[in-house]
């Protein structure tokens, strides 16, 4: 995943990688460098990539990564050129690592490296309010508006003719031309994604961002979480009502529609032209086609093809739903 | 509709409207003035109405308008005095001549001519918070009090005794006697209604305001969307909870009881007395009657008579759903 | 139950009581004072309770309260110690009697005496934003982070080492150790409660607070209202996601797990390890027992045992839902 936000801290030698997590793996050679984390797929020479499911054993039988993270009865899947580190909890563990190369993907206290807009010189037209702050690493285009007491937190790229409401908060995320933020949306905080643990449940890295398209719209209130170990993508031309829930990880596509209050577990596709009615709930982890109508308050536990119309909790074929319900 | 807010920057000869839209009607009288856009009922003399479905034919043969934007099936249904302006799409067409007579209703970047608070004399008795924002066209009563970092942009009335809470943005809007408006609420911003296009969508106007009776109290965090052709409206007495979601043209009556989260789709009416449980969902355009009440997480997909108990998703009379759900 | 922020305004003698609310109870002593009002199982000698439903009468029976409002026929469960006094409606009566003793509970005005944190002395180390804004009787603890625009309105303790982010409004609230509060919540406020009333609702006192366990987490938009006469209670690592509402007297336990937009009605107790899907509605009044797990969407209105799996609207047994909707 290109990663253009969160400073990557490494590299770091594997021997201290593993002194870290009080892991003894004695087939390791203990100078190498690793340079970065990665997953099965993207990960090539002296990246460190992480193994924890059957399910990727084609993707894990053809990585290039040099070391991989993974459960003893695994590691044949793997290539010969990657050598496996066997632990009890690999997600665990690759987030462990994944704190010590970005560290600052784990906190997400208020960015107090904000300046007052007046006190920034912007070579860009922008047509801003009161009390305005931006943080570092900030790129504003021409022709924004950028409404009152609104933050835009380090690491954020805003294209051209934008326009940000007032009360936003906005950090780790960019947003291409001609997008519009109402009032109060807070965009691009960590996710709900860490590990329970009966004394302090341990949080995991979140080192993806938020992708906003051009022409779309985001209603007053939503919430977009950044992704964990990828992005959170809302495609173009596609507008959120009110009060809507992005966790982290989705990716939806071009032209969609969704009505208010809808919410996004995390980590599901949606295809382009899909609308939403209000209040829907969309499951984690699925895939929905494009061009798919889903009636408000529908509840989406299973993936949706092309073209359907579903309703219902949990949905089903639209037509059946009415019948069933006359 | 009575329209406080948004100025008319009409009139308009015929022809230079019809140009605009690059709309060949050759039975036009080219140099009348047209005055204002209104509905089939409002619309009079030099006005300009429309109508798109046949449904409304018993309004449209009574119409006092002089043009009316309509398909070519329908002309007939028009009265001799109003002349016809045939298009491929009714509500595209008039969204496009609002926008020229009501351009500032399209936009909704924040409102920059607002000044701090301390700058403006107000006669009145106010009791206000830091960093609060006043913008144009605004009326506040006597003995209010207006919480910290809160906007209340051009064109707002707010009566007496109103305690406007922290971090609240309203604009368009006419707030009566004795309301109260808890903290981080968003009022008055356009609804979400738009023509859908699949390289950037067309936003329709929102020439409506959103007026709150008296005695009414709104919970944190609550949005409600400004009409487009007609008003939002909250009656007297009526008391929302926190996080609720009111979408453009809904009107709700007096005395009415709504918890947490309750979404509502936008251009539906309630009668007075209505109590809805909370995460229930109102879908667009249906017509509650008097004193119903409606179960939390209900769905609601069809108008409900006076004195009606419904719940489920979707709803049906109360006894039915505890029925057959032991 | 414990109340650290409210003043009493008492003690009061019982005649001014009476008289304030016009009510003749020629039985009553009116010279005795009132130090306070209880319910029936914490109050003791001079204080008065309410006794409003025969569910109550074994504590009624051993109520120590000196006095107790209730109805005519409930008057021969009390003990001869406590003196009746017999009102038309006991809720309404021990709310007018609760606002006389803590009538800063009722008025949830904006809090006006803040000042800008950089005007406090703090003897702790705290990292704040721009616009920060501190009430009166105020605690912050060492390590804490406070975001920009937030105001911790009077009456709040706040441990060491919490993170409370930028636009949050918290007030009437205690948090301890190591919490994590994002962006835009608002905490602390009074609940949804009063007694309706065809001209002006009458609101009824708010006199607990919320209290918040040590290494919680209550993400972005999120909204807890105070208790009314007991208290709102968020567990120890117990994690909320975004765009929550948990309303007034809500208790939730140690360890549990709750994903985003759900919604709690009130009164309701949750055990540990409770783990909800998002969207899920918890019904008022409800007993939760610890390790339940239940659905995103769900709508839950009966108690649930420990260690059940839950989903559905209404909610059931989870493998019945699941064989019922395959």
């Amino acid at each position: 995943m290109n990663n253009p936000f969160f400073k990557n801290h490494g590299p770091f030698k594997i021997k201290d990688l593993l002194n870290d997590i009080n892991c003894d793996n004695s087939n390791i050679l203990g100078d190498d460098l690793i340079l970065d984390i990665k997953d099965l797929v993207t990960a090539s020479k002296n990246h460190l990539t992480f193994f924890h499911s059957k399910k990727y054993q084609r993707e894990a039988s053809a990585t290039k990564a040099s070391y991989c993270v993974t459960y003893k009865n695994l590691i044949d899947y793997l290539p010969n050129s990657c050598k496996s580190i066997c632990v009890d909890n690999v997600l665990l563990t690759i987030s462990q690592f994944t704190s010590k190369f970005y560290p600052d993907s784990i906190n997400d206290d208020f960015d107090n490296t904000v300046k007052e807009i007046n006190k920034i010189n912007f070579d860009n037209n922008i047509t801003h309010g009161h009390n305005v702050l931006i943080g570092e690493n900030v790129q504003i285009g021409n022709n924004c508006f950028i409404g009152h007491n609104t933050i835009i937190e380090k690491n954020v790229i805003i294209g051209s003719n934008c326009s940000i409401g007032s009360n936003v908060i906005i950090r780790n995320t960019i947003i291409e031309n001609d997008v519009t933020i109402l009032d109060g949306c807070i965009i691009g905080k960590k996710g709900f994604g860490f590990f329970p643990n009966n004394q302090k449940n341990l949080r995991y890295p979140h080192i993806g961002i938020v992708h906003i398209g051009k022409y779309s719209e985001i209603g007053s209130g939503t919430t977009i979480d950044r992704g964990s170990l990828s992005n959170t993508v809302i495609g173009q031309n596609t507008f959120l009502d009110n009060q809507i829930h992005v966790a982290h990880n989705n990716k939806i596509g071009n032209n969609c529609i969704i009505a208010g209050q809808v919410g996004f577990a995390g980590s599901s596709t949606l295809g382009n032209n899909v609308m939403i009615g209000g209040q829907a709930g969309i499951s984690g982890h699925l895939k929905i086609g494009s061009n798919v109508q889903i009636g408000g308050g529908s509840g989406v536990i299973k993936d949706i093809p092309d073209n359907s119309k579903v309703m219902g909790y949990p949905s089903k074929d639209l037509r059946q739903f009415l019948k069933e319900n006359k």
